[in-house]
């Protein structure tokens, strides 16, 4: 039985998939916070280069990857496509009851993240930009960005999430291997900082609050301009080489999916993988069902609000339609650091709102468990984050253990967990909390929400 | 320009390499320390199981690899052969000035030391053992052995030197995931450890010790054996899985090597893309150098003598013809904790004596601002053992450079870095000391080899 399905670095894709233009409605543009009217590009100007902001707002179906950044893609990519063959025997399935996995761990920042690393790194070099800021959760982005930082020349100051920049020390080495500054948010430097400090001293910070300090660093200073790992457009076209390749090599195993799942955080990975196998199912091609995995702790498809609001707590981003926990709204400290966003990207949430995709919340004692019996089996230990997908992975397989019926299924395994010991320790210690109800936390930060 | 040289895994070896019968002149065997006579299968039967006894001593030339171990291996082998392109053009280098490098960091353990754990717990599944003790160093050989004792269903404990017990915290979680039983060496439980312990409280330990530890574990323990990740034919012989692979590989790249280079602590990974290639050059089909690349700190190569020693501190194994710095020599505690180890195993000490191979000695200082330049041009942050190989390779394209001559570079990146952050950043802060000069160390040991 083969494991792993490779293609050679020529068949990396030439042309990002733009989902936009094939939904059944329209999503809904961002809209300006003062006019309430939409943005358009010189709104944005002040964040992104041009190259960027014209893919945020495209409806074109396929964007072109320039040669420089493909280029750079060929360090890691294509990146395998992988049968979980002794964790399908370890649960036992039958023949007909199939597991794969596209495994994103192999790339120089060890997750997906490198994907749109490249492409917004060499974007914003075409335009001059001298400086970019940026924020991290798991630290998993900020290497990313680090790396293609580097590589085109550019300076680059990142805001780590507190929790993560305590929990994951080495994440920060590793930038600053790659010449990056890496400071805890919230910190001193921004207005939005010093007031969440002043709040609340002792705070783990949060991904919404580094993204405004991040953003407040920027604007206002020439050269410099900010980046963002996940949630927007352009962010979540770049990871579709992700789910290209994967239509490939499904195709080389005889393996179409039945499902599809991904963790969600603000859905750039899972977009990643999904979106191109959308596009076959909305093209009457194939029928396949696709799962959003999130923690309970931040569970912003299953109990979040579809509606308008910011993507950060200091209010300074444009107004996006979402899934959404309230700007303000302040995830536990779990240790999936790439998943404690309040809210979730436009385009997944539209996919969500149509009915094009599923959602589960799950806790994280039984994401490191499964984590576990995945590395024993697969040899390759998983980020906390990717461990969402294994857990729903293992899941749906057992469902259709149950049931008798024959399923194929592909999960994204969006990076490695080499970085992320400290957590797995905690957890053979037994002293990994679950945060289940989050719901008072939830209404209150809702309040908050304008369009709510 | 293809950078990756990837093969199908039924491409995998199907036998292993053993160089010993195509030597000019065979190397010495074992000698039993009270005879003075060369050790039988039945002096070795306490330690290890028939099936590794008999490699050990094996004068053919090929080793079947069992379809249970072929299996195992599919997880991560092939590995892939990169050409290092970007890192070419960032040393300036010619068209015709081109390094290449094997890439074992996508193992389980992230090193090559998978490709012998493998086979070593499944002879002792097959032998009916029940449970295994090891040593480990910086903790990569631990890891390996970890997941295959938790493949094959042995139970396992390991000595891990303290100076790496202690620097490397996440390597010991990564073992007790796959559910192995991890003590910082010197323990109070071995007579050797009480001793060393005894003699100086604060010892950083070393392999040499660990490997007594382990030994006393297991003698006298029905059901236990002893496993070793390096030195022995039979663990060199596992590795040859590399270089098989790496000849193929070179081949599809029009590539074969004027040089091959490792780094060597033990001499297993340099063994592993080494020997294949040695067999052409000994058949007279090419003509390649080969280059070892030690730590200044602990030079057995460039600063030993070959003679017979022991392979630990407590003097419990055979005596084996080997450069030693003497077995009671204790290392500096340098990083790159899988080269502090007193001695060269015995095939790659007789190929050196032979004038098969050359050696160098390197310090770390060195080696970590060389690993820091391959992370930014090649994405993969490398082990400091697999850092010493690149420094060396680059010494030499800088060399074919400054000659104005054509030069193909091969070398073996043994593993990834990423459990070695806490290095990097001692390394980022000017806090790491080289160990230039260990002569005075090296002589008080070489009083207590009986041999020399």
């Amino acid at each position: 039985m083969q494991k792993k399905y490779l293609i050679d670095e020529e068949r990396i894709p030439r042309r990002w998939y733009n989902i936009a233009p094939d939904f059944p409605e329209p999503p809904a543009p961002a809209l300006h916070p003062g006019t309430g009217q939409p943005v358009g590009p010189d709104d944005l100007a002040g964040l992104f280069p041009m190259g960027l902001i014209a893919q945020e707002a495209s409806m074109e179906r396929y964007i072109d990857i320039p040669d420089e950044v493909r280029e750079i893609y060929r360090i890691w990519r294509p990146t395998p496509l992988i049968r979980a063959d002794r964790l399908e025997r370890a649960l036992g399935l039958r023949d007909d009851q199939r597991i794969f996995f596209k495994y994103e761990g192999v790339s120089p920042s060890g997750s997906h993240k490198s994907n749109t690393a490249v492409p917004q790194a060499y974007y914003n070099r075409e335009a001059g930009v001298k400086r970019l800021a940026t924020e991290t959760g798991a630290g998993q982005w900020g290497s990313a960005l680090s790396m293609a930082c580097q590589i085109f020349g550019l300076d680059l100051t990142v805001y780590m999430v507190k929790v993560s920049y305590q929990q994951k020390p080495y994440r920060r080495v590793l930038m600053e291997l790659n010449g990056a500054h890496v400071y805890a948010s919230p910190t001193a430097h921004t207005e939005t900082g010093r007031k969440a400090l002043q709040d609340d001293p002792d705070t783990n910070g949060s991904l919404g609050l580094a993204i405004s300090e991040a953003v407040e660093d920027v604007v206002g200073h020439p050269g410099s301009k900010y980046a963002l790992g996940s949630v927007l457009n352009h962010v979540l076209l770049h990871q579709t080489v992700i789910g290209e390749e994967a239509l490939e090599q499904v195709g080389a195993a005889d393996a179409y999916p039945d499902v599809v799942i991904g963790c969600v955080g603000g859905g750039s990975s899972f977009a990643g993988i999904a979106f191109p196998f959308m596009r076959e199912t909305l093209a009457g091609k194939a029928k396949t069902r696709f799962v959003g995995v999130e923690p309970t702790a931040c569970p912003s498809l299953t109990k979040g609000v579809f509606t308008y609001d910011f993507g950060d707590v200091g209010q300074t981003t444009p107004l996006l339609k979402m899934y959404t926990l309230g700007h303000d709204f302040m995830p536990a400290g779990i240790h999936a650091g790439g998943l404690r966003y309040h809210a979730m990207g436009p385009l997944i949430s539209h996919a969500y709102h149509l009915g094009m995709m599923e959602a589960v919340a799950v806790p994280q004692t039984k994401v490191f468990a499964a984590a576990q019996m995945f590395m024993q089996n697969e040899g390759i230990l998983p980020a906390p984050e990717s461990a969402h997908a294994i857990l729903a992975a293992i899941d749906e397989a057992l469902a259709a253990k149950a049931a008798g019926e024959a399923r194929t299924i592909l999960f994204n395994l969006t990076g490695h967990g080499y970085l992320d010991l400290g957590a797995y320790e905690q957890f053979l210690a037994g002293k990994l909390e679950d945060y289940d109800h989050p719901e008072a936390a939830i209404k209150a930060a809702m309040e908050h929400v304008p369009s709510a």
